[in-house]
């Protein structure tokens, strides 16, 4: 596949740029028979919408259409397509880049690989992309909710401040999609002053997988934990995955890491919802580290497309932290590996 | 695909049992005109042989033969098939394991998905398969050296004891390929610690790619980054990978993550050799978790088939740590992942 | 893949209903630098549209329009959304379908698979999913030019009405797309006559490559002719494909039908263009047999979903024969095969 | 993929040169629980093995082992890797052909896609292949075994000489794998007379599904018509493939083509048990084109490596005809295309 296909049953595949007519997402394999609506896809959409507070003052509606797969409000089985129109676009504001490079960006690897590149607002490269990538996300949510399958991302860590709670109840309720009221405050007055000072922060965003039925994933290669950290890996700004205790575990005695299993189940969770490659009906808990984002209006130090070195300082729309907008991608790239897997050749269920 | 072959175009597909009479690797994709003799294999497979002095007493001299796409000592194109038949095989210490559920191990998960299990030394989903693996990579290794790109794997840390410096040139001097020889006593009482209370250990392996081209990888959800996660966290003990700064950079700012550009290249290597999905030129740095293993001889509570409480104590012959063997194997992943994107469409390269 | 992509390398993917809104294809893997207008896509939809002397009185403008992956005239290497809206839908001409199956049609396979159906014209199993493939192929096309490749498709015979010569400067100077101007009063004279009886016809289209290079195709599995054969084979109307002399091979001795070699190149050219699998870089020829359409107006025997005997005549808007439309949508897999085949690795070429 | 791999489910791997030390294929994907020995792929291998009567006088035991997949007699769900070798190999008989290329055969296409190529035997383009996949098939047809699915093939037609009863008790009867015994004399006249004018000739074969179950494939580019044809059109010497009434529907009536539906079935089956690209319930037939095998000891014009002009003479031990024994190769096509098929989703089945 030519890199803008996800998935082997489940199959979604993602087109546009960030400053095109439009973008959106081909769903391909999803079963007959869910109900569903632009309202299921529209509410996850809107959870990753620029325009709050913290992100950037971008104005996109964001407002999802559902061109086919659906008749009578129900999915038929044959390819969901839906597009999302672009509607505040500014591509003067990214004029001054077309000549440079902007760092920490994909400007000059793109044009390595391809040989030339549109540069309004980061083109295909830009995070506007993952949301086509919600879009399908919510349309496994509703064939997982099926199954009785619940998936949650939330915010473990924003600019080193630290989640020490997790109450789910939470999460929706600040703008931060973060479980720990508490910490709200310290997240705040961080990304104020990161703002003030130019400059973009990171973090830790866990994402949990509740109710997932056991022995889903295949052994060697195509690993549960492998396809997790692929499909989260994918995002722009993901720089590290661990699953379970993930790195923490490098330092832990066989005998502390490993999960004693009783009548009721495993009884810590350190492998974090998988062992051999294949779930084990404990949750699955998936942690990924996302980088400051590179946008940045501090001078920086760069070159042009002639190899001169010059300085760059970015003024156009950006967020000051991809946290807490890619709390939903990293959803919906679990939702999308879940989906994918439930529809795979499972013996041992029959 | 059903979960044992890796790869689109340089495509491996591995196969065998631990207790079965052989394992193997059909490669297929592997571009022709390529010298390539056992000897070559060989040399790659010696490094995550069994019987060395820190790890399993199973004695498997784990020769390999070629049986297809081989002519006159070059490769032709075809597919080529690597075989390695087991030797020592003591399949009854594992009889006790047949009824009962190892604790850290896939048994039971197995017999989820598939209904009933190989319970010999693990079946398939035993660390022997990653024989096959490497077999594969040494392939993988003499493609790209004509392209000019050496792939190294080392011990970044094992038992909480870390490497502090980087001396390739130290790797294959010592028994844990850690490019610190300072360290090593102190790795040496570690596992020795460990292994006299019946526990064991993990750590951490990182993978360096030098002489990568700009531009590899693709887009969207096959970024380079994505595939390496992918390839790395389908080594049954990795837990976790990051890139480049990994981690770590969910603390910075992003003016002291993002990489300045020089006319001299990339002034820090924060973001591990790529941009956007894409390698940017830079060494592609990649770092994983290793988990203890989970044979321990220390006693373990679990559960049996019939889901009755019981005790376990693991004898059979076992590894203290998946380092050092998980070297080349980590090595492996990454040969294989950047021979396939090497023969994908460059366009930007012509 | 879930079935509704094409391709590897070069990857189209199609959605889209009859009567739902609109439908549409994603080209992924097209590279970059092609200049590309949406008329350089809508000349080639224009030749399947219906609306003809000949084909069904649907009037469906069919104006496509670019969403994505072409930047300032020019195609990115990123995917290229194309969008065709219907506009045309009289849904209401199917309602007495939506409870009694035709014969020769999806309806009630499309129901066994999936439990239920879009009735409204087909819902995707209808024709009109084809204008997507045709869409992909215009691209194609263009990246094809640039390698001196030339792909051409016509009829060669209609309802029993065989053409004898084959020039192609006639083929777009009459209305089905015939290589023999003289067949052409016979053919307007057979599909009159069964226009009249309220029947169908079928026939046998041609698709000719010229300018492939040798050495096109893989081995074993993905032979050219295996991929050419697929291709074909998923066009709904295509029961049969054959390459160079096909089924008249059966009844040929070795010694006539074996290509001799000359310094000028293959003496005969019964082998179609391939040998062993790969492109032998003479003419690639490749015949399909196209069934009657199996929407007719006389009274047919069929079911109810309810398993009850009923009778059937279908008086919506169709073609007396697939024929000329799918003259273009045969040529379009046939450019999508070869576009595909031209971005895998072809190490002899170096 | 490469090219030696088929499948997305049931996949199948395979490996080996006509003169190299093996060949085999590896299994990926076939469920767990199914009783398998190597008698049971024996006894298919058995009716393709060189050595007959009409047959090439290579004495080729083509025993086969089983290297991993099954335990205690029972398939695992993991990959079944299984090896056959070679035995009698003379290759010096092909050394008069490593400079000069065969009419008919890959010699010279695949020196011009490798840019060299292993000329014993044919190298991996011998027919030889073909053995792993009857192998495979053997595996798919003890999966299928289990559904009540029962897929047979036989010869239509032999050098010109056509079958006209279809008594599948009479198959095994014969040394053709004729349906009508009727016919044998002829076509043993036919092949001697060929063979003793050193000649060669081609046929028809047909492969039958019984028991297949109504909506298997998937709509559009995955029918499971074009399945079929790929499938089939993969092998060697197979120049065309039509389902139902194929090319013969092509001078039909769309009033005579269609398949009446009763409340019994479908009335005819000139559809070969597919409708919109999905099995139909009713029996699927599909026939093949098999050319005359190339090899002929009459003198041929061809070019030697160095592109002079030169005549060659093939005098090796070949067949006169790739019938019979392609008849079991087609039948395990059939048997791999409907095994990955039944494990596909199949929502209206639940």
């Amino acid at each position: 596949m030519a890199g803008n296909t996800f998935g082997r049953l489940f199959c979604v595949t993602t087109w546009g740029e960030s400053h095109g007519p439009a973008l959106g997402a081909v769903i391909d394999g999803c079963p007959p028979g869910i109900t569903l609506t632009e309202e299921d896809i529209q509410s996850d959409l809107d959870r990753r919408k620029p325009g709050g507070r913290y992100t950037s003052p971008r104005r996109e509606p964001d407002r999802v259409e559902i061109l086919s797969g659906v008749f009578e409000g129900t999915t038929t089985g044959t390819p969901i397509s839906v597009i999302i129109y672009n509607r505040d676009i500014r591509s003067k504001d990214y004029s001054p880049f077309a000549k440079v490079y902007r760092p920490g960006h994909a400007d000059r690897t793109y044009e390595q690989k391809y040989g030339f590149r549109d540069w309004r607002g980061g083109g295909r490269s830009s995070a506007r992309e993952t949301a086509a990538r919600v879009a399908a996300g919510a349309v496994a949510r509703k064939f997982l909710k099926q199954h009785g399958i619940d998936i949650k991302g939330y915010t473990k860590a924003l600019g080193g401040v630290h989640a020490r709670k997790h109450d789910w109840s939470e999460i929706d309720q600040n703008p931060f999609f973060c479980p720990d009221s508490e910490c709200i405050p310290a997240m705040e007055a961080r990304i104020k002053e990161v703002k003030t000072a130019g400059d973009s922060i990171g973090g830790i965003v866990e994402v949990c997988v509740r109710g997932c039925p056991a022995g889903l994933g295949e052994p060697v290669f195509d690993k549960i934990d492998a396809q997790l950290a692929g499909a989260l890996m994918s995002i722009g700004a993901v720089k590290g995955v661990e699953i379970g205790a993930g790195f923490s575990s490098t330092a832990m005695l066989g005998s502390q890491h490993n999960d004693p299993i009783t009548a009721q189940g495993y009884a810590s969770n350190h492998a974090g919802g998988t062992l051999g490659g294949l779930s084990s009906g404990s949750d699955i808990v998936v942690r990924v580290a996302v980088k400051p984002i590179p946008s940045i209006s501090i001078p920086q130090q760069t070159v042009n497309v002639d190899g001169e070195s010059s300085t760059i300082e970015i003024k156009g729309r950006h967020d000051v932290s991809a946290i807490p907008r890619i709390v939903p991608v990293c959803e919906a790239m679990v939702l999308l590996v879940i989906a994918d897997l439930m529809l795979h050749p499972f013996p041992g269920a029959t």
